[in-house]
């Protein structure tokens, strides 16, 4: 594992940063949801960026989408094996978070 | 835990957004260090971008800056006890990312 100049570990951090991306991946780790179930689990997430957020981590190959030929037409999105595994590190900032979150000044970088 | 909306794991994914502080983190995990020592050891990073990533990780209380009154005056960096923690999650995106980052498009976000 490089962690210098090279270090890959960012990619998976850059991944995750922004508000939505864990909070999703951690709402589809009780299994499949189409993205009703999901925006009424998380709270506070909009349709828009509940979609936007979707779509991102589709690209990055953390969850996938199915389409079910029904009437209406039903679409379920789930974790892939990268996304299931991610839920990993997510675990492990969310303990760091819980132990050390409220003496973390918040609001605009330095 | 909470892991939605409110979500406190995002704080710790925030710190470690872009491409520095985990780097900075990692290097600083072999004991304490003088800036010099620092840009050595990671490479490709210049003294104006590790100044800033150092006092931003200061101001979130991961690491601390010690100044030794020597003629040439020292000063070292090394973890706080919040910082050796975030090891952990560090350590877990590191893993994750060794084993799926040539599979994780890289670039422009969707």
């Amino acid at each position: 594992m490089t962690f210098f100049a090279d270090c890959q570990a960012r990619v998976a951090a850059d991944l995750l940063s922004g508000r939505w991306p864990m909070v999703v991946l951690y709402a589809l780790s009780h299994g499949p949801a189409r993205p009703g179930e999901l925006r009424e689990q998380i709270g506070g997430i909009s349709q828009k960026v509940l979609t936007e957020t979707l779509r991102r981590l589709e690209h990055y190959g953390l969850v996938q989408r199915r389409r079910y030929a029904e009437a209406p037409p039903r679409v379920e999105y789930s974790l892939t094996k990268p996304g299931e595994d991610l839920l990993v590190p997510i675990r492990a900032l969310g303990d760091w978070a819980a132990a050390y979150a409220d003496r973390i000044p918040t609001g605009r970088k330095p």
